[in-house]
């Protein structure tokens, strides 16, 4: 293995630059193995197509291929550090078995191209992934607004109690921003749909590839033309991928801080089930939110990856080497977003309100409000009323309910009238 | 003007903290002012069909608001310290001229929701100039392609001379760039492209606003429905409009280090026209390619207004005053990737190849791929092609010139084959 | 004011490309500007002292820069549009006023280490303000720790109830932070406290500049030696103080945070004078702790600053215009961190704590960690007394008061050992 | 194993949460165990120093983690998934093979202090790593300054030509560039040398904890006194520490854009030993300075740490579930940071000049500033000689040679007068 396929005769190998070259590569590859075997038997197919392989090597690089995958899935195949990295040992693998036929298989492709199109492959599920678990999490949350429409919360504003809010509007909240963040995956998925395969190393080559055959192949929308495009969106499209599931972890960061303050002894909002909590090493009282803390956590770890791969992308175009920590980052950001999403949609179904501790938090001066719009629609100008009303704001919920307060919110998208038909229109329209 | 409208009597003010509240809010509110005229009358509007203003006071404050306009367009109206922030001013000077109808613009409305629409509109005006603008490169670069694809150029990876390719095969590679940038701002536009006018303070408010109307009447594809997401959108749609924008002007930052490279005396490939040079304050010999270096630098201030926002947005739902800062940098973002971009269809437009040093730079290693394909074609399996060519890398060129090389580059997206209809099919479904 | 020092003859201007040249770095050099003129005046004085200017001339020249350093304090001399940036006002004005001596000035000097000079002594008063800030703010809290080291607050972990904890603890833990940040403050300003002037244009120059004057009379510790590193130092020092100030406004952040909570009505720990609070539009019932979630949000905007600069400097060495983006941020970054930390020393010194609340907040199972090591002093295991402790975490109290936990929190720097001589020591080190 | 140390008995353990709350987190503390190990010998020492443990009871626990210090390194022991961290997989060994003294030794402690103390100690290592690997390529440099100072090079900026400048001042600028970086190293270091063991969950402990011993015993410089702080400097230190790191990376990468642009054909500046190139997969021409990318890419790496810390610390005082991402953070920015800088020396020491392309890229334009500044000497205004110099710029290098002019660069610090002796001074304060 230490035969590199590009090595020069003569030249001395020295064992600290090869390690700082390799990096983690070959262990990052495990993750883009089977997108990398994919591509690469639809491009075996293109070249037989176009007279570079016979109909007998391909059929024999098809099932070597195909055992490969099968020897990767069940632990017989283990890549690591004896190979440079999962290209290499596929071309390895392939050259071993059946000689001639697996030294063809590079013919017309560049380590570039092949690596953009296992971690496009890569991109599109796990956007579609991002999509798929933000619906998850709109489902729950439309069907919860439904069902507590009529709880009353305290709603705030700078963490301070400002109107009678309802469990309902607060998980409107959540359903319409995540339809929008499926709606932004999927949006994203079709702009990174683009095959890649056959733009060599960013100049195309000198062979009539069938690059219609292997766009339809491996499920691709449309072929990424430009050989310089492909190149230039390295980096590019992984961005793009990790600011959509930032989309998602941002609003995820923002629910796990109202869980950890509504699951503090001072606002007591919420009871989470047990096992979403951890114990302390020293203090045999706590029981601690630890689950909702590592999701609000998530972000940061999505944003590392996008810090990474930008500060990277200060370039000329054309592929160069900085570009390999791109594919640890895009690892790390979805290794850290995919999981903490997983984890959103039993969490939300399973979360219990402490009704008696939601309604003892709202306390009279939260009806101040209504009282100055009731006062403007019986014709007091707003700003006179207001005055009024915050001259007598402790007075304010004389003869009112959090009830009342709700059952009067009538403006479009409030507590008595929150439009959930047109929100869950907007999800059946998301598709599966 | 010292009388705040919100502001409770009997509590002193410091100036020092008056200060540091204020920020330099009133003068960024400069940007967003027409805009917030704009909702406020739109909001106007909705207040008299649901009867809390007549019809006369309607009137009134749709003219006062049209003077507003004029004298903030012409100068006669300054937005300055004198002002809380925008928002004041336009309730202040109504109130000022019209009375107890100035007095219930703010019926049923917060500054909140008054903020979020002016904003809204703003990132609509100004994601349409970066889908608009993207539009008008990938113009430049696709008709340039086609002009140009016969020209030879080198083509690079890791800044090293790699293989042959042509200024056809570039321009192709930034058209396709482009057309996808204007369609991720498109993209973002749908996204961001909901009212968000009548959700107050983000509970709603006890009041059948007519947000249909203020919809329709601002130009919005639908209602922002829930207020809670409302408020959850600040600094969302700010992000995602900005992650818009940087999708452009970092392909913006790759294209100017090419061109800072190809401007330099040692590659010379390009002359820019004298006005996007600078001379140098003590060196007499100087013409300093400055207007580039300040293009490639643009994507910083965009990754800046993008971290502000991102840090800030650490929060539990609801407004907090953390989210004023949101506003200078989306100000500042803006404010410098859209110049950069205005300046780039023109200079795309007038640089001019120096040809001489373009086939002087196309050396005769830069065959060597040509050498392993055609072996491979004729049935060389290409690993020991690409050895065979290794081995003789230097005697690749013979026979051989740059324009043979572009004329067998046929795979799809190539030189030979660089498929500009596929890309200006969909430059077209871009639309205007 | 158009003809530009280092205009060259016949270049056209173009008035777009020379608005995207200016930015808004002639606004931004107001900043800079009075040190700009005291660094002029020095190398003036070296210039002298090599026999490239008169005594006279010397003299006219330092008349000169006198009164414009008066006139720009007292405006009658505005730093403008009509100017490119200040470096050429100030050689403007000269040349205006002086003739030759003005034309004179600029020998053996470039904008590069005119703008180097100017900006590294901005730095070095701004650090200084950071340090000095810092050793207030921890002056403040090491006073209160010793006032209140009595005074039982609830401690938590996870936002979670944890252990009793008292004030004295709380202030403790900021006044070594702050102890800290003044530390990194005054280690950084020696790091930037080296003279760049008479580095020219990043080469040095053919004259024997006397820059050991120059060192002196600006008050630099030492010579900024290579030309070289004083190009490479640009952007370097400008994160270096960005990051001593954002290690302060970190801090700062989580202070907030804090007082965030304690302030809600849920916690109710913390009462702030009314100032420190605003109204809102909408709400009458309202006083939100705006100066406390802005100060959060100040880290926020040094983030932003430390983005654009780190996000610029993927440079070759030697001067590039991208680097004008600098000037910008650190103005960003300080503008918004000193102002937030000049407001928190009278903060925390008039914060009150609500006894009653903080005490009501100290629940029963608060103890048990105190049990467990009680039972582990008599000699049970601790892993065995942890366990048995848990299983009566909320008989926990029995007996118990938030007194006496603390007189038995003997452990060094905790309730009863607070060690507070260690920290004035290590304040007394600071220095003035 | 499953049985985890704080699990209160009857709450059922879910498998998706539980991989959640684990992270890769006992992977990673792989890399702090030794340290956790050490740290756990100096705490188990000061329990018996106060009377917690027997003299046999600390005899034990210290064979036994000599034992486990030894079969870790040699493989014998594997920490792995088995356990839920390192923390606890110490504990655990030390009670299955002590019993009741195992069960001890996490008396008076918490995993929040063990794991603090832990990366402290790491983050020492580390720093002194970063300041002596700073020290070496400041050697190197300074070494080949002074046996270079003759050698005329090229000087840019704006990557145009500027003037003529030498190896000797290229080299002095790195040298004077890693004397600071050594310095900042060496400053972050000892304001992380405080000793957090002690400490417990942040709020100290009812223990007389012999905190002076650990302190002395670990070789901490001092005690951290504050609980409280020392739950703040969690991603504090962390974040000082990268900030250190990133100082050499930010020089390294603008180190390596000028090699790779040297090592361009069209600079040709410098030729790499082949260790450091690597060949294409489809080029067979290739020769990449693979290595040379890979350290300009690394501060993307360390940016990206600082990142993931720096937004997740925006949180109150105490500790958070939260802070378990800045352990990872922290070893994927020094594991790409410090493997980068350790190839530097070698290639900096390596790296060979081609004299014949460096004199080539001397052009005659480069002379004018000389030019300019003798007619200064001899009494021109500069700003006039300016002009006169830029009117006949082609012909300023009649008579001149890059050696003539390098002799005349005679301001301090520049070619002729380098200050080697200043910066040998500045090294040697540096200590070893």
């Amino acid at each position: 293995m230490s035969d590199l396929l590009w090595q020069k005769p003569g030249v001395a190998v020295d064992a600290q630059i090869q390690k700082f070259l390799a990096g983690d590569d070959v262990l990052l590859d495990r993750e883009f193995f089977l997108h990398d075997i994919a591509a690469s038997t639809a491009h075996a197919e293109g070249l037989q197509r176009i007279g570079i392989l016979t109909a007998d090597e391909l059929a024999g690089l098809k099932r070597e291929l195909a055992t490969l995958t099968e020897d990767f899935r069940n632990g017989d195949f283990v890549l690591d550090e004896r190979y440079e990295d999962g290209h290499s040992a596929i071309e390895f693998r392939l050259t071993e078995r059946l000689g001639d036929a697996g030294r063809k298989i590079h013919t017309g492709r560049s380590r570039n191209d092949q690596i953009l199109v296992a971690t496009r492959l890569w991109l599109k599920e796990k956007l579609a992934r991002v999509a798929g678990l933000s619906r998850e999490i709109a489902r729950v949350a439309l069907d919860r607004a439904q069902a507590e429409k009529d709880l009353p919360i305290p709603g705030y504003t700078h963490i301070q109690r400002a109107v009678v809010s309802s469990a309902g509007m607060w998980w409107a909240g959540w359903a319409e921003a995540f339809i929008d963040n499926a709606i932004r995956a999927a949006d994203t998925l079709e702009l990174v749909d683009a095959n890649p395969l056959g733009t060599a190393a960013g100049y195309g080559v000198n062979l009539k590839l069938d690059r219609a055959h292997t766009t339809e192949a491996l499920g691709f929308a449309r072929m990424q033309v430009s050989p310089i495009y492909a190149q230039l969106s390295r980096g590019k499209f992984e961005l793009a991928a990790l600011e959509a599931l930032g989309s998602a972890t941002l609003d995820l960061r923002r629910i796990a801080w109202d869980l950890s303050l509504f699951t503090s002894a001072e606002f007591g909002f919420v009871a989470l089930p047990a096992q979403y909590t951890t114990g302390s090493s020293i203090m045999p009282n706590k029981r601690n939110p630890d689950v909702i803390e590592l999701m609000r956590a998530t972000h940061a770890s999505v944003a590392a990856a996008r810090t990474e791969i930008e500060q990277l992308l200060s370039l000329p175009s054309g592929y160069h080497r900085d570009l390999q920590a791109s594919k640890g980052a895009i690892f790390h950001g979805f290794s850290r977003g995919l999981p903490a999403l997983e984890l959103l949609p039993a969490l939300l179904a399973n979360l219990e309100w402490r009704e008696d501790r939601l309604r003892a938090a709202i306390d009279s001066g939260m009806y101040a409000t209504d009282v100055a719009v009731e006062a403007a629609i019986a014709g007091v100008p707003f700003r006179e009323a207001y005055k009024a009303a915050a001259a007598s704001a402790d007075s304010a919920g004389q003869g009112r309910t959090p009830e009342s307060s709700l059952a009067a919110r009538v403006s479009p998208g409030a507590a008595a009238d929150l439009r959930l038909e047109e929100l869950n229109a907007r999800f059946a329209a998301l598709g599966a």
